[in-house]
């Protein structure tokens, strides 16, 4: 533990899984942490999960903090009124963050950063909650919001997005802009695209879900986390690039589209579903997948940190 | 190089970027590779490549083979006549690869495998130019094919379809199977669908080319290269996993893929698409772009290796 003075502090409200992987991770790259939850029993969840979120990020990154640089506190304006980012991770409730986010706005100093976690609501629901909309951002992590380093930011002040992202660089994380608020922000909307095509392909039965969890692990997916997709189609292109590729194979890509499925989560399919991953799972428990999905990342950015 | 008498032969059977990568990644995991091209001019480029593809592979596992066990075959029977599988890596187009493998299927032992490589056309088109289809399986890579594992398989003889299985894993490489012969096969069908989704909000403007990127590849790329997108929803399902998931989530999946669009390749969304790229690549040639590419998969390759 070192002293608050020098350090930026972040205020981290709601200790639920996603609150405890932000502390840990602030706490590591050296930020004063303030974790505050309505529920003393989250607070006590949180402080038992942080030594093993420190233990991972330090098998990734140098540690210039830890579990012991995260203070809980008792009270919300206790944790936000010395903070410069507080991040909202509380449950997906647009009544329940209004009422907090007016709350922590009454108590944060004026030229914060209030940051929402949130995944399935857009800025624009949550801005009605504040008086001044500019304080607000959406900042949405990626799970396990410790280990992938994708944050997703939206708002309306620019000034305040700049520094959210210098912030977040500073915690290891890669920042990403949005241009206009949306559903799903990016990550999801393409992980839902991804996923309609894959429950598509196993209502019209052409491959098992195993099969294609094999098949995106082991090709596309592989190659998506050192190449972005339209990158991948400019390599593709020639020597051309990508204006090559879309002379050549642009008019095949849009009737392949057409050809894509729109399926539906009949009772049927999500048997199938069901039924598919638990093969896959071979007997794993939720626990087990998760150590194994937790260690496979970290050996992963290890080896991105040592040049890749 | 090592005598040829203990060990299967493989023909390739064209030697461009496909086939020389096939020819390399055979030769070192100790395949007795012959290769053949009706333009003399590819196989000298392929021979002048295979140095460089075999010793990326070596970085990856113990060369078995190597570039000296690739035997340069001036007929395509001399090529393919002693061979357990013949991988066909042609030109993308029906008339010609129909010639070509009836001229494989006179000069092949009658149990051997004529393994297709094509991505962009099906089993069902390519059967009719077999006198047995049954010989004829699509054994789709993706690129670059030494170095990612997919092989994507489909054939109508299953005991067919499980020896290539065997071939392709002896060589390295995850083999997943298809129920249905489907164009696209799985990763691409994949591959299209988020890519529509991302050409999407370039058109709409919610997020440029290289934010798009950078999200793909520091949040679900990476975990896709870790985690099936089926498996990263029965993670996200809690204790009931992907049956919770459904339960809890089912309904607004559906509404989000309500919400994804069906962008078209306007000269517009053309022009976005490849000023995005060419601002992604900052200035880096196609060839610089493909060695970066290669160089980090090269290292998560040796990361998964090294007991992920």
């Amino acid at each position: 533990m070192t002293d608050d003075r020098d350090r930026a502090t972040v205020a981290i409200v709601g200790a639920g899984l996603i609150g405890a992987a932000w502390a840990a991770l602030f706490a590591h790259h050296g930020f004063a942490v303030r974790l505050w939850d309505p529920q003393a029993g989250a607070l006590d969840r949180a402080a038992e999960a942080l030594p093993r979120l420190s233990a991972q990020l330090s098998e990734i990154s140098a540690a210039r903090g830890g579990p012991g640089d995260v203070r809980r506190c008792d009270t919300l304006p206790q944790a936000v009124s010395g903070a410069v980012l507080i991040q909202e991770s509380a449950p997906e409730d647009v009544p329940l963050k209004h009422a907090l986010l007016a709350e922590i706005e009454t108590a944060m100093v004026p030229e914060a950063i209030i940051a929402s976690s949130t995944s399935a609501l857009t800025w624009s629901e949550l801005a009605p909650g504040l008086a001044d909309p500019a304080r607000l951002i959406t900042a949405h992590p990626f799970n396990p919001p410790h280990l992938v380093p994708l944050v997703e930011l939206f708002g309306s002040d620019p000034a305040r997005v700049d520094a959210a992202e210098a912030l977040y660089r500073a915690a290891g994380r890669v920042p990403v802009r949005l241009r206009k608020d949306a559903t799903g922000h990016i990550a999801n909307r393409l992980a839902s695209a991804l996923w309609r095509e894959a429950v598509h392909m196993v209502q019209e039965g052409i491959a098992d879900v195993e099969a294609i969890d094999a098949a995106l692990v082991n090709g596309p997916g592989l190659r998506w986390s050192v190449l972005g997709a339209h990158m991948a189609y400019h390599l593709g292109g020639g020597p051309q690039g990508m204006a090559g590729y879309l002379d050549h194979l642009g008019p095949s890509q849009e009737r392949r589209w057409a050809s894509l499925g729109t399926p539906s989560l009949t009772p049927e399919v999500q048997a199938a579903l069901i039924d598919g991953v638990a093969r896959e799972a071979e007997g794993r428990s939720i626990a087990e997948l998760e150590a194994a999905r937790d260690a496979a990342l970290i050996a992963l950015l290890r080896a991105r940190t040592s040049g890749a």
